[in-house]
């Protein structure tokens, strides 16, 4: 198809010189959101309790995941929804959440999904208004996006450089700012950056990860020592380990599940001995060797 | 005195040669052991359950802590006695351990008291087969054992590096040797190392310090690569920051209860998703600025 | 002034739907590129011992400086005129580099000027073409642009941590890729990166710097891993000071042209004991306290 | 033979209570020290040039390599000599590097070697009060001596694991300490100590490398914080390959000539831009996988 051919070409990055002033543009992919589903008014929306942060088991508060996957985002909301907390599951497409939804619903816990292009600015803007609008301030906000094509450096085009440190940094930047900026007021909440190994070793044919992941980890240690003083705790979580998807492999996974146990015993830490960064990886792993 | 005046002296390793071999001697301030308090016959030491590794809140299993100081030592203990643990306690004084034994033993806690010196490998060979033999394998083995005076390398004395070595580095080497040793024949337990700062920052002043510290990190590496295959969680975990042994200061402090939790919320990690290093701080602390 | 009043909301970028793409687009400052100079052709380019890698000290090659600062940039050109390399020095605004070139070229150095923006693909491809075809393949290439402004994570814009991102690391990508591309068909050459304090450690108030620098290390490591295999030495070097610019400060300074000494002693290591990554600053300079 | 059935037990750590204090004693396989050559009284060893720092090529001053062994020592030693240091070449066993010295001297470096043990403190403390008076205050002193034997944590023996960090960290130490001390009236001089993949990372089966060596790094990170402002330049260097000892192997090798160029590239840094740590390996070596 023409659009196929034409596509490299309409990727670049343009600009036309206006005067004082340059036009940048370029064409991509349209990013296509799907609505999510409203919380009907009926449900009891623990909105006060949330709000002040309190977290007893039948109200731990809201918990926010930009970024849910059939891996790990599916684990992790279960996860919550068991220990208590109503939902905001944040995807660009929303409407593919249902089947997880209604599994949720039918075990009682409030969930609320909402499509969002996490790379947006506007768009998160309204995301997180929205969500303190209608829901209250977040306790936990997870982003747990990620983005990668392997390939070598000299063959790694710009645009798919660029794709990748928006979804694993840019997104990751807009959604902390917001959540922040939403928790600041409460002076409480925890924001958690899921990271991996490319966080913190740049492997070769791994460059469009690294960048991103590189950047998010100095995002969270910048965040954290800003935010932590103000009652936010910010935490980025490597994680070492191909994650299962439920299916079975001959190599270690580690289950989302207790992935999301971790997460969750981050969020739960006591004050005066908050965790900033760890990794997590099966038994049988080896170190450092993932992507 | 005498002794004070010619300690310095008395401390120097000598070697004297005896054909093939050297014979090499030094004299050391003589650590007091003092006994510990053994667990009446009569109390139900839940054996079983500890050995095979099963962790129900009526019997959380065994565990040891070698090194039960004043802040850290007396929290820990507390919370795993809450936590359903019985618990060994290990420390060169253990008759000094009584008024918290007594504490502890009042909600029920089985406690026996150890009089050991860490440092000294018969001792710790010793240590862990009483501890097995009349109490079971250990669920969890914490080291929280730390030595240090400041000065500047150039004034440091080879007595002072040694000793501050020996507790900060080869203590937490013959205590993991021996608890893994332990803990093999049933594939199960963790093992926590207590690290500080100066477990990745050599900073000015710190030598005695930093040095067993960061050998203790390398430690914990090698175990964490050696035995998590062998369904033993080894992790290291890095305070840095002031603990709190109760007193009220100006500076942020970790309250040690505080840092218990996240000690054992390690212990409780799922197999799948186990971290092996992590960093604790209060939330209004400066990063990576303690000792 | 009315540009300056709807600055802000021209910056931002907007997206128009139009079937299946989407048109994004923003306003950007122009970025003036100034003219460079072109070397006379009867100068005695030495193309021939530049294209296969020689390094005799009367012609020690061609190097390439990609930000051609007062203090750094400056320094690093006159040791490398010094030591017999032919320069090519790139900047926006290339006119600027006059005094400069004049001085170089009165000690008898062959240098040319060239505008280009590092940030900008199409001019990047453009300025190594030009370089390969008028002057031979490059021995050196060394990226030393930097982009800051400091600022809380909550209160930075969306334009400023992605205006510093593409001047601290998406540059150094365009510019890494298009050198290695012209290297590796002679299987010779260093690529050198320049960071700084926040290439490791994410400090309050340094997001906008932090990323990039994080993401520049990525991207050096990757290279690394990559193209070293191929004859091609890729290092970062972390600048842990302030570099002087010929001001007197009570605060210790690096003066540029000891920080070119270390780039060059990396250009010039043999093949078999090569560098990845070192760190330098002042003596009595504190470590990692800088930006 | 006797001695060897009983030397598990000999090795042992006993302590005998004297009253208020301990008689610790071993017995180790006796270490021989070899005589050194000392240098004829005629040979014009430039010590007022050596002392005050100066660097002509006549006159590079004097170096001294703790550890020569026949790879890098040796490689080290011809480097230096062709840069115009005159040496002090210490070993145990001195006396075996008589034919280094006689080729040395062959091309008129003025050349001494000490018998020592550097890990025994009188011995260090002996060797650069004798250098200082005999040559002058050195310019230059290289740490390089490793001990290692694999093996899995929970299999590895009291004995060798103190011997393997006697051998990677307290000689170290020693040997920076004095040298510190010599260099310290003069405010100048170069202590460099050689490091591993394991000064980093505690592979699985290299406990007994890398508590040592993780254990030097510390040193080295406290000693340059501590003596830079002296005007001590302090460096580790960490070599992530295997050193050529001349033999032909299949996987690459470092060239220990090519590591010596880089020590002596660090101990001629200019003092506004040292460094205080880097990586050496081959080209086409993978990164931070060896020993």
């Amino acid at each position: 198809m023409l659009i196929h051919a034409i596509w490299p070409s309409l990727k670049r990055w343009r600009t036309v010189g206006l005067g004082p002033v340059s036009f940048v543009y370029s064409f991509r992919r349209r990013t296509r959101i799907s609505k999510g589903r409203t919380v009907q008014a009926a449900l009891p929306v623990p909105a006060a309790s949330i709000t002040d942060g309190s977290r007893t088991p039948e109200t731990a508060g809201l918990a926010v995941i930009v970024g849910v996957g059939p891996g790990f985002g599916h684990a992790l909301a279960e996860r919550l929804a068991r220990e208590g907390f109503a939902l905001v599951l944040v995807a660009r497409n929303a409407a593919g959440l249902s089947p997880l939804v209604e599994r949720l619903e039918r075990h009682g816990t409030v969930v609320a999904t909402i499509g969002c292009d996490a790379t947006a600015e506007a768009q998160v803007e309204g995301l997180f208004k929205r969500i303190v609008r209608d829901f209250g301030t977040p306790a936990l906000v997870v982003y747990s996006i990620q983005d990668f094509g392997p390939g070598q450096v000299l063959d790694v085009s710009t645009a798919a450089f660029e794709s990748c440190w928006r979804h694993n940094c840019f997104g990751a930047f807009l959604v902390s700012r917001e959540a922040g900026r939403a928790m600041r007021p409460v002076g409480a909440g925890s924001i958690v950056l899921v990271g991996s190994t490319s966080s913190i070793i740049g492997r070769a044919g791994h460059l469009n990860l690294a960048v991103g992941k590189f950047g998010q980890r100095a995002l969270a240690q910048v965040l954290a020592r800003e935010l932590w003083p103000e009652g936010i705790h910010v935490a980025h979580v490597m994680i070492d380990a191909d994650i299962s998807e439920g299916t079975v492999e001959s190599h270690p996974q580690a289950d989302p599940d207790h992935i999301a146990y971790s997460i969750l015993a981050i969020h739960r830490q006591p004050k005066s001995a908050w965790t900033s960064e760890l990794d997590l990886r099966p038994a049988k792993e080896k170190f450092w060797e993932h992507c």
